[in-house]
């Protein structure tokens, strides 16, 4: 039996957990003005190449949407997002909870159409009642997408510009960017960093036991951002927990940081499995996804089959015979459980 | 140099921290389904002796503070507490977020006056204006206080009675309730489950890299309680990390569990403190507090060699010459390093 | 210059004004204990053959919509309403800012279709992950819509039917409720009683100079109601004001109130505008509007010509060269001119 | 049986009244842009000697408070005032309702002491742990007090001072402005204008129907009013019903508004009713108000008798055998109620 649930199905990575380990009796300031997290911030803006960054450390993916939403934008404006968006289905509403309207535009394979968000910001813009309406502040994306695919940098470079033009955020939910960087052509980390006014990088489902990085690439974070923080009850007492934990996720080995090879090594195993599923095993993708996020067309009577050997989740039903299955790799996933699971079914 | 700054300038305690490393490889279901938080649960309602209680694993003190009053509460209702009361103070305003009143009584060595509370809510019940004012729908109080003082088995039992009467919520803030079971001579967990309606058993503060444990002791968590979590982004993915903590936490050595021992050991170490301080070097005490916390007056010309020595926190000035200061001892405390202190002071 | 902009672009009916300066000088109680409100109630529950139902009175649509929709839900329940209601485009986040998501589903001329209704909620339920998403509580409808449109009774059952079946309530917005009972040829007052879990009755837009009234046909209002209308901003002190209107409005001239006849006198002068845009006029309804808000598809060289002669409102771009206008008529609007604008324009 | 329970249990002054009669015919703008706000605004501009000064129309009191509060603090911002202010006490929580912390302090006859304030301020910048707790933003008065008190033109200055000290806005709230301006001896208008960022000028409680006028003397509104305001449910459609009254109780008759007639009016009949209940009855003020509250100390045998022939409202007990009773006097206390009273009382 294999596992590909979902890539928090883990521990941590053993380097972070190691760190942990190693730097647990040193005793540190608290509420991020640990030297570990100090450290990480400074590993984090070189890998960056941000050096006026500021770097918040909070524990979840959700606490940090809703609570860097609401501190970035004004108590009147909104969030745009595709209708697929996680802060659009999969948060119980957790930033409506804070008082922003969540403004779903349709997704195309999860993403959004810069056309699509142009034309919807003129209208809204040529309307003579949009005093009555809740103001756009910020575009929400995530990379990868809740379905795996991924930006381009011209769609990022296309995405940013309609938000200057039209003076809105671009906000980049990176809780699986490890992933999206390592299978991206072009999307870098630095680049991330020109396009997205913030963003996060995501710790929890790329190697940590918990721990979400937010980034303010220009410095250009909210006033009094520790009280707002915690106002959301989102500041940690012990913040040397993450600070930690992304200190070891972003120091080097070789030539790139943990975080990157992460990202490949998830991604590598991912495309076996691909391989494995198409070619082997002859299922449809049900998305061309090149992250650790792959979905596949599963014809009905082979899901119980599948089930003995493999952990995965049902995605959502295609047709009266098939059904969408996801199957997720992770910096946990080893050759051996491809190798085992080829056995198995191949 | 010695730190007694906070009792979460540490990492985990050594144990917690073994079984975090030898859990690592192990796959598990998510969001609050990982064996080891159904494992974690089914011990502490052992110590509890409450076989119904429903425990639910958040990450930090005052998002656990914001979360349940909010869930627990009608919306027109408010919480009574201590003037200075940790939610009243130092939470930035995270239960007002939610959009509840907190109505501060005067406090005593950090303790609410049950008489007093009774006479409020007897005000309050007899006014004609009442439904123009904020319901009172919970008590709120802290087990140790913020200033290290203890409830008595019977004060908690007359704060459960007004409450009963006048159909209020008790809820006890456990944040250090380790160090405060540890050095009560009639506070017990079970009594602790038999009188309060939630509360919440601290991790972060107690021996764990974060984390706390809320106890619903009759099995009256209000309904659809994980979405009420998540909307609060207060839902950890990766549930297992606290859960493999309060396993450990609440397993056994000999007789009793890893939580009272690490309350024993830090309470004992500040008594030692204590009397290094009060008789040895004459300070006398800001207040009278049998747990791990310590607060002295010192005369200020001696902050500064104090400072060479030890780590602290200022408390408040006391008068022209003196400074009250706070001295926490932890589960990380170790005897060698008040004996260092010793020397170093003596 | 005849002016169709909006029905709230008046004072008050005569006789609601009337009413006013007759009972100017009794003294009274306030926050809704005084005797023109229960009088007031006592009418409406004769109108709508509901002798339990409980009566609110506040001051406008926006701040009813907000205050009833959070009165009513659990926290973490959401609204399902079309696309184009108005607590989803024109309310500038109203629902947003009491903590609740807005569900929009697709509209067809305004109104939701409950096949569509009933396959989304069928979905929810059948999702693994409903609990991370926002629990459907309500579903919110306008009668007549933001376009004029009307459901019919059947429709309104099925939707009451598909409701219970699924738990949940039925909120009708009537702020225009007095034109959609006179051009409806089966929906009455007490029908809406027995299907609406809770509705208002406009009286901004249908004869007050301010103030509508929310009914909980059943009795079945929230605790506290008091309460939470008052910390929601929305409790008269005054509230014999808004009593006072409503009594006139209720009060019967023949066989029928005072609403009623506002509510025909409107649509029947539509029906006149409707005849000279469409057959004198050669206009196509941009919609198939039987209420007093009328919508024509205007070339656009007619535009500043109609503009010297009638007040309307742009409603939006049909194609290049065609815009779509709203013509509303109200209480206030006079066959005169009609005649006026027959004259001018015919 | 005459009426002193309170200031707004009557309906409009009479010039208020036929203001709204004369003008109800006409059809005008919505939403704040109608002809009569655009003119009632023109008019309180002269009367505050701010021509720069942005004005809002809303319909209530505590709507006034919780919006102008949240819309002017920074989220994570609190609002300090006395423990007996309105809304610490009497608006159902609705503050807290947005968000934000109401942080009391001591009451000195209803009013703030500013060296109370200023020590305040300087032990929270003085506190390390600042950024943990609520930050003050506003400070917050009313004038005339919930106890009938005001504020002398220097302790207005004071509290100023201390305001741009410490960064703060200075708001008061106007519920009874008329009533407070007329009694004062040195406060005016034209000073409120300048020492405050922001107040309103109380309609409801001073001559109309309903309504509030807020005021911005320096023009320094907060960005997008009108969405923040909406958002808040507070947005009048049928604006004119405010405008018209508010034309109306600034436009003048002889030298003076109709705002300060009315002011002077029912403080003369205040005064009246104060030398029946000292002079003839003997009765003990239970505070010295100059302004149309009065509050007197009952002995509880008395009362029986006094419910006989006045309306009034208990206050709260003395001791065993007295008890503090209020009595309201308003625009609409007439002479001859004041004569009747004496003969049946005196």
């Amino acid at each position: 039996m294999v596992h590909f649930e979902s890539d928090y199905n883990n521990g941590a990575h053993e380097a972070v957990l190691r760190h942990l380990v190693e730097t647990n009796d040193e005793r540190t300031q608290s509420y991020g003005d640990d030297r570990f997290s100090q450290q990480a911030r400074k590993l984090i803006r070189e890998a960056l190449e941000a050096p006026d960054a500021q770097i918040w450390f909070l524990a979840g993916g959700t606490q940090t949407n809703a609570t860097i939403i609401d501190c970035t934008l004004q108590p009147y404006e909104g969030v745009l997002c595709a209708e697929t968006a996680h802060i659009n289905v999969h948060e119980a509403g957790a930033v409506e909870f804070t008082g922003h309207k969540v403004i779903a535009l349709p997704a195309h394979e999860g993403k959004l159409d810069v056309e699509e968000l142009r034309t919807w910001l003129k209208a809204y813009y040529a309307d003579d009642t949009a005093e009555h309406m809740v103001r756009p502040g910020m575009v929400y994306i995530t990379f990868p997408t809740e379905l795996g695919t991924l930006y381009t940098a011209e769609e990022l470079r296309a995405l940013h510009a309609v938000c200057q033009e039209y003076g809105l955020l671009l906000y980049v939910d990176g809780a699986r960017l490890a992933y999206g960087l390592a299978a991206s052509t072009d999307v870098t980390l630095p680049l991330l960093a020109r396009l997205a006014d913030v963003f996060y990088i995501g710790g929890t489902k790329c190697g940590t036991l918990c721990g979400e990085a937010v980034v303010f690439p220009d410095g250009q974070c909210p006033s009094h951002m520790l009280s707002r923080i915690k106002r959301h009850g989102a500041l940690l007492a012990k913040s040397r927990v993450v600070g930690v934990q992304f200190e070891a996720l972003f120091s080097k080995a070789g030539n790139e940081t943990l975080y990157m090879t992460i990202g490949r090594h998830a991604v590598q195993l991912a495309m076996q499995l691909h391989r494995l599923f198409v070619e082997r095993l002859g299922y449809r993708p049900f998305i061309d996804s090149p992250t650790n996020q792959q979905f596949y067309v599963i014809p009905n009577e082979d899901l119980k089959l599948l089930r003995r050997h493999i952990g995965f989740e049902v995605w959502c039903p295609v047709d009266e015979g098939h059904t969408a299955c996801r199957f997720v790799t992770s910096w946990a996933t080893t050759a051996r459980e491809i190798e085992e699971l080829e056995l198995s079914l191949g």
